[in-house]
């Protein structure tokens, strides 16, 4: 499934009587011309775009001055965080000026009896993360990324991660979000109350809006407390129908202490160990499916108790072979490890690498990937791993460069999740990589008003273009 | 501060010829034109408003039918759930046309394993907690109104309630909604997918809409396990410093399991002892400020281990005075009459009632009721209850008729709100009774924006006109 990027008529190229504008506003320091190719490409080094100019602004107001000018200019611009889109959603196509926000880092307060932090979009997630858990908080989002993605891109594309399954999506958590529009109008609505119901929620719309509608300058969100016990197991299962089962059982026996339910398949276990550093297989012998179950919660003793009940009926009735819960910080990591080494482990496994993030209802979500494993037959192997437990699971398909696995995987792929009513998207979003293929998740007349909503924001089409629709 | 309402020329007056259209197209049972004084008065009898036809659809198709019609003919269309709404939100003012939701109340489906149920939008709150509960989850929602409200209406005023502080929010819990818009156009949303990243996130500007945008027909809600132990306790406190000093050391030793924390002060808990039946007074002594907290877990034993730490604790640091944990169903039954007798109790008392629902940060929320107190004097009473834990409390003014309560209150009651950066509406919505009062909690370009988005779905002006804005 080749796709053709429309060549967009509507934006102008970039001038040096832009650039010198530029330099008239913002500090030398804020202008790069020289070297973009760490800006230009994608982290996974799939996409590769052309600009001729990043701007770093410091400020919000330096946003809106740039925002403004775009606008009149009709210039195209992507707004870029840690760039770590798995979709290329934060890569220029067309020479557009990228906007990056990595000046844009301050932590600006912290609520202490709500648990809210203020911070800039450019704070990177670790060190938001490192500072609100000095204060007894902790962000309701877990990444792969982490290191180096930042929390304004996290709320731009809506980033699900590990502990989903216990804080629920940023729809929830962003209490405030202060974001420029291309008019250079300051949409600012940081007051970061729980409760405000007066209007209409715009800040909602720019909450996995991908950069196409504004630029995100601050963001306020809602703090769990730090948990101050935790436990990590490491589980191993016969079948998918037996992983459903304990997903059910560990809801009713953890409740409200479950914080993660992830999910790993025989396929790409054997490929982690192989190919991550570091990783040891935890169990005592392979099994075809494996469970990493993480709680979180106040009272050690009681959540230990918990715990051991679980497995113990899991064991009883015959849901899981085996299992081990992590006894140190270092048995955790190991185990986090794994998990965390699916991606880089199968990138580095594959010359031709197709990567796919789904949802689908839990209990067919295996049997999809089965479905395709059996169309890719020798062609390539199927792996997938994820999310389990929020009905979203990456899925794999790894070739060897000799077969053209792009004719029988697409469109089939996207055909069966449509007919499954699933998401195509789950938590990657749309991107470049899969710009044209919203309708397979999405209907016409959402489509339709979609547009209709960017337009109100955007009716210049300066914002991310080439990016979605 | 009175406020006239614009008489809008832009809608048609109901004609015979649309009400014999509209004959053609429902069932007799779907058209009430006599005695509609239930469906034009709101349940507080503080708004009246006339209405010549009241319309109660039971399929989907035909909403979009009698939208697309009003929007040819350009008739005013109220949608009504439950006409629970405290600030007229479903009063006609101008012999709108009213929607009843009432008829569309099926409850369609239900997922097991996730947690996620689908149902028309005129199911009853309680309805739908009752066949949830047989089915081992609960709705993440619970309001005084329950019995009445409807679930198409709790979506389309974002409704808070009592255990908001636990669940959050309905931006983080609603998975999906079918709605339509004035062109006829069925916005159909209903995969209930907890991830999907596909595209700008539509249905979360529906989420608190109030009904200016279009209808919403169908539901799709995430369902959080029902708890198997619950615990309520009533406190004592001396200072309001000290109910926020609880707050904090609850969140801390009962954190996860934390499901309220509601606050009375000691002017309310008086006339709700005095008006509502059945209600006796828990402590052993008065208190200057009460409250309420509950808890719900999956282990029994470990809860109650967890409150009894926390009520030792908060009594040695002399952060209550006194407290009682409910013993059996009917003590439990007992407390919660207290709090949500308030509103009814306040009703009775007063001659000439104000109401206010606002968000501020929480150490100073008090201290706001005690400037209001200090401001109105001996001209009337000033009480208050609600959900400190959320930051948001229902606050009151009561006169005995004798005195013009109005000049004293407004518009520095809302200017010390907005100069406190708090919201004018925490959970109410705006309505008709704060119409035109948005401004003090949101911006110039906010308020502007969100007209420009009511335009793209409403473009000629139908849905709940002379609401909001």
């Amino acid at each position: 499934m080749k796709k053709f990027f429309r060549c967009f008529s509507h934006l102008q190229e970039v001038k040096d009587s832009h650039i010198s504008f530029f330099r008239s506003i913002l500090p030398s320091t804020s202008i790069e011309t020289e070297d973009l190719s760490t800006y230009t490409s994608d982290w996974l080094k799939v996409h590769k775009g052309s600009s001729k100019l990043v701007l770093k602004p410091t400020t919000t107001d330096q946003v809106s001055e740039i925002l403004k000018y775009c606008n009149l200019e009709r210039l195209g611009l992507v707004p870029q965080s840690g760039n770590t889109s798995q979709v290329g959603g934060a890569v220029p196509v067309q020479n557009e000026i990228i906007l990056s926000m990595k000046n844009l880092n301050k932590i600006l307060d912290l609520d202490d009896i709500q648990g809210i932090v203020w911070c800039e979009a450019g704070v990177i997630l670790e060190n938001l993360m490192k500072f609100v858990g000095k204060k007894g908080w902790m962000i309701p989002l877990d990444l792969g990324s982490k290191g180096s993605c930042m929390i304004g891109g996290n709320v731009a594309t809506n980033a699900g991660g590990l502990r989903y399954i216990r804080y629920g999506s940023l729809n929830g958590n962003v209490l405030g979000l202060e974001v420029v529009i291309p008019s250079g109008e300051i949409l600012s609505d940081l007051k970061a109350l729980r409760k405000d119901n007066t209007g209409l929620n715009l800040k909602q719309l720019f909450i996995g809006s991908e950069g196409i509608l504004g630029v995100i300058t601050k963001v306020a969100l809602l703090l769990p407390p730090k948990p101050s016990s935790m436990q990590l197991a490491f589980l191993g299962c016969t079948s998918y129908e037996k992983v459903v089962k304990a997903l059910t059982s560990a809801k009713a026996s953890l409740g409200e202490i479950l914080s993660a339910f992830e999910f790993i398949d025989s396929q790409t276990m054997e490929i982690i160990l192989k190919r991550i550093p570091r990783t040891r297989y935890p169990l005592a012998s392979p099994h075809n499916f494996y469970i990493l179950i993480e709680t979180s919660g106040s009272h050690s003793e009681s959540d230990k108790e918990k715990m051991e009940h679980f497995l113990e009926s899991a064991v009883e009735s015959n849901l899981i072979t085996d299992g081990v819960v992590a006894q140190d910080t270092s048995q955790s990591e190991n185990f986090w490890r794994i998990r965390e080494g699916g991606l880089l482990a199968l990138r580095q496994e594959a010359v031709d690498l197709h990567q796919f993030d789904f949802s689908l209802r839990i209990p067919e979500m295996y049997n999809f990937v089965e479905v395709v494993r059996e169309k890719v037959g020798n062609a390539g192997k199927v792996t997938a791993y994820g999310h389990v437990g929020d009905g979203n699971l990456h899925m794999y398909v790894l070739g060897d460069g000799k077969n053209n696995l792009e004719n029988l995987i697409y469109p089939f792929l996207y055909e069966e999740i449509e007919r499954r009513n699933g998401s195509i998207s789950a938590e990657h979003g749309i991107g470049l990589f899969k710009q044209g293929l919203i309708g397979y998740t999405k209907s016409e007349t959402n489509i339709k008003y979609m547009k209709a909503v960017k337009d109100v924001f955007d009716p210049r089409g300066i914002m991310n273009p080439f990016k979605i629709f």
